[in-house]
C-alpha cells in the first residue's frame, strides 16, 4: 500500500487554503490541506504494524510541539507550475522531516525539503501566469503551533485516508 | 467547531464503498468512506483537549479490537433514500457506539444505532429507484477488524478532517 506523512494545520489555515484550492488545485476533494512531510512510499501492513509505526512513536515523543508563520504564496516554477502557501522554514520543522527520512524509515528523499501548503497544481501555462500574478501579491499573515503529524495511506480512487495520529511530546498520561 | 466520531474500514473496503460512492454519493470528496459511530456535535478546542479527548482515551482503551461483517446494501427509506453497505450490528459495535454516548461526552443519540457505510445519497426518487434496484441485489462477503476510531472536524467547504487517532485496547508501550 501507499503510505505518506503529513501535517494537518488548523481548520483556519485549511480553510483558507481550500478558498484557493477550490478553484485551482484538481487534489482539492483527495486530501484535506496539508505540509507534506514525507512523500509516498510502499509499505506492506505488516511493516507498518511492526516497524514504522513504533518509530514514528519514537520521532513523535522525541519532538516538541513548534510553531509555524505563512507570509506569503510562492511557487516551484519553472520546475512545477505549481502554487503554495509558504511555511516558513525553521530548524524544528527541518528537524523533524530529517527524523522523517532517516535510514529506520522506508522512502528516499528526493528533493530539499521546502515547507508548503499547496493551493494550485496542474494549471495550463495561461492559467498559471494569472493565478500566480494574482496570488504572489498576497499577503499572509497566519499563525499555528503544530503538534502532531499523520500518517496516510492512498486509496485507489487518489484520495488518502488518515490511518494514525502521533502527538509530539510527552504523552500527558 | 463540529467534530464527528467514525470508523475508517480496511481500504480493500472503503475502495469497495467508493466504487459507488464515486457515482452515487456527492459527499464522496467530503470525507472517505466511514462508519458515523457519533454524529456531528459542537465543541470547542479547550473542551476537546481537557473533557472530549481524555474520555475518548479511556474509552478507546477499554474497548477490545472487533470484526465486522458486510453481507448486503441496504436503505433507510422512505426516512431518507440513502443506500448504505449494511455493517452486521454486534454486541461490540453497538457498545462502543453506546459509550461514546455517555453522558461525559457532548452530543445526543438521535436515531436508534444502525451501523452502516452509506454509498448512495440525495438521489432523485428516480434515481434512488434505479439504483436501490440494483444494488439491492448484490450479496457483499466482506470482513475487517476495527482497532481505532478516529475524532474528525469539519472545515468550512464540508469537507473532513481527522484530529486524532485512537487505538482499541491497551497501549503496546
Amino acid at each position: 500500500m501507499r503510505y505518506g506523512i503529513a501535517i494537518f494545520p488548523s481548520k483556519k489555515i485549511q480553510d483558507e487554503a481550500n478558498s484557493y484550492r477550490k478553484r485551482y488545485d484538481p487534489h482539492y476533494a483527495l486530501i484535506p490541506p496539508h505540509i507534506t512531510m514525507k512523500e509516498a512510499f510502499e509499505a506492506d501492513e505488516e511493516e507498518i504494524e511492526n516497524k514504522i509505526i513504533p518509530e514514528l512513536k519514537r520521532i513523535a515523543k522525541d519532538t516538541d510541539p513548534f510553531s509555524i508563520a505563512i507570509y506569503k504564496a510562492s511557487t516551484f516554477s519553472p520546475v512545477t507550475n505549481t502554487i503554495y502557501l509558504k511555511v516558513e522554514n525553521s530548524e524544528e520543522i527541518a528537524s523533524l522531516n530529517e527524523k522523517l527520512h532517516s535510514e529506520n524509515l522506508p522512502g528516499a528523499k528526493e528533493f530539499s525539503f521546502v515547507p508548503h501548503i499547496t493551493i494550485a497544481q496542474k494549471l495550463s501555462d495561461e492559467e498559471f501566469s494569472d493565478v500566480h500574478g494574482s496570488l504572489s501579491m498576497l499577503k499572509f499573515d497566519l499563525h499555528d503551533t503544530i503538534d502532531r503529524f499523520q500518517l496516510l495511506y492512498q486509496l485507489e480512487n487518489g484520495a488518502w485516508s488518515v490511518y494514525e495520529t502521533f502527538r509530539l511530546g510527552q504523552e500527558e498520561q
